[in-house]
């Protein structure tokens, strides 16, 4: 009661209306800011690299001049700023506020970035991993708007799933819910994955399995060899029977996933996103593959509607949440 | 508000201490009823067979003649009896409370067994799929105590998964959640099932698999040919070669499955049941094979700790909450 009548007498004082939140995504090689107001329309975006200052104080740093850029841009100050929430790439225990692992950020190991950004910005600050950060972004404004029981599916170098179920995200006993890169199914590998190695599924149908597949068939052949994931994909759709037979295997170990993955949950709807989950061909194959699988039911897949701001999205959302709340 | 008082008020009339709650447990062949005391004390227990009775009406009227048998022999009347919750093996709409199919009762269709049971018993009933039930049993009273985030895994005659996620039972958007037993996985069929088939994983590691795995093994030999699974699984453990060929290869796609599921939901354990789910060795085969799947964690893998009774003890559970509900 207490907490709730707080808010309430927070959102009577005046000048609310002026009150921005801010929303981060930490990316292996970028960094995002975004300013939104109360409603979460965005009012300001600023990116910088995160390759030459990836040391967690560097990232804070970092976060801090992009926010306080965006302020001055639009006349405010750091009293205007409300709260903060970040997505970061890897393992992230978003309820002690700590990046538990991750691969993309050198020497990120139990980095307290929840303290770290309230301390800097002085505003109450939440922390969660990339991927469910989009899921919270595509559930929010996206693609799966009013679904309570969905799947967010990342393909880019790696694959990783945002999962929604009861309405709510699914983090999992150590946060590595969703970690579905390593799953084994038919004509993957079926030894367990070395650490820091990628998993039986992303090592086919990740950027760089893709593009191996892509290396093997066209071995004997006098193809162009330098083409992304995305630009094999594209050539399938005009008649490139090799670049055919890449999508069409990529496309039966993505449906393998997802109808594991459907088993599993029997969630309402898959949405694709990443650098390939994006790819229309994908999809369309995809889902041709999937229209077979009945029982118990066939799993609905979309392209996700955000695209690269899904998590951006997301963050917004998130910190909009975390300024509601009481005061720890 | 007004609920809460209503429970309260309840709580305290005269001569609660004396009512009773029953357990139901539905399966394809046996019907199991208990009637047990608020603190969830089984007083009496009794069963019959459903094979010649399987149609709603005929089990809703089995159901009444145990319970009224357990009341009379506990010498209490229909008047003790405050609520009763049902385990039902097919998938089940726990909200609405209707069966909306299942292959072991002939003809349960759309079958509305929550009104049937309250208006042939007069008290609030519930009903819940039998593997969710069994899985509400463990985390209560078994080997998931206290563990919010873990799978019951049963494996009899077919396969299927009982899910906790967030300290609560996810059942997907069309009741069918855990239906793992058509996963697809290395070394079992590629091709989507039929409809009323077994699916791809459960027509190798369920009971008929197994057998199907052995006669195959033994084609050009001199063994015994008419064995159960667990009786394969037991000889596996004395030195007979071909039964530890039929284990291993068991315990590989089980380990497969278990793996995959992990890697979805990072559930902290899972709790093994089912006939052939509570089998030793094919636990022992299965663990040896996950700990070397190490990343991003390593499932863990015990063996359900109430047995047959998983279902029932879940029942009671559920009957129990029921009980505390505040009328509809």
């Amino acid at each position: 009661m207490k907490s709730s009548s707080a808010v309430n007498s927070r959102a009577r004082l005046p000048g609310r209306e002026n009150k921005l939140i801010a929303g981060v995504d930490i990316g292996g090689s970028n960094l995002r800011v975004a300013l939104a107001d109360l409603q979460g329309n965005i009012v300001g975006r600023w990116s910088a690299s995160t390759k030459a200052t990836s040391s967690p104080d560097m990232v804070v740093a970092q976060i801090e001049r992009g926010i306080d850029q965006l302020l001055s841009e639009s006349s405010r100050s750091r009293r205007s700023l409300l709260s903060v929430a970040a997505g970061a790439p890897g393992v992230t225990d978003s309820q002690a506020g700590v990046v538990l692992a991750t691969s993309y950020l050198k020497g990120w190991k139990d980095v307290p970035l929840r303290e770290l950004l309230e301390s800097a910005l002085g505003v109450p600050a939440s922390i969660e991993n990339d991927v469910r950060m989009a899921a919270l972004g595509e559930h929010w404004k996206g693609a799966a708007r009013g679904v309570d029981d969905f799947v967010f599916l990342a393909i880019g170098t790696g694959i990783a799933a945002g999962v929604f179920a009861n309405g709510k995200l699914i983090h999992g006993a150590n946060w590595t819910a969703g970690e579905v890169g390593y799953m084994c199914v038919p004509d993957a590998a079926e030894e367990p994955a070395k650490s820091s190695q990628p998993g039986a599924l992303e090592s086919i149908i990740g950027g760089d399995g893709i593009r191996r597949q892509w290396s093997q068939a066209i071995a004997n052949s006098r193809k162009l060899q330098d083409l992304t994931a995305t630009e094999i994909f594209a050539r399938a759709s005009s008649e490139d029977t090799l670049a055919r037979t890449v999508l069409e295997h990529s496309a039966r170990l993505l449906a393998y996933a997802v109808y594991n993955i459907s088993l599993v949950l029997n969630s309402a709807l898959f949405v694709l996103g990443g650098g390939i989950g994006v790819s229309i061909p994908l999809c369309e194959a995809t889902k041709k593959i999937l229209e077979k699988y009945k029982e118990p039911s066939s799993p609905k897949l979309v392209i996700s509607s955000l695209g690269t701001d899904a998590q951006m999205i997301g963050a917004i959302r998130l910190a909009l949440t975390t300024a509601k709340k009481p005061k720890r």
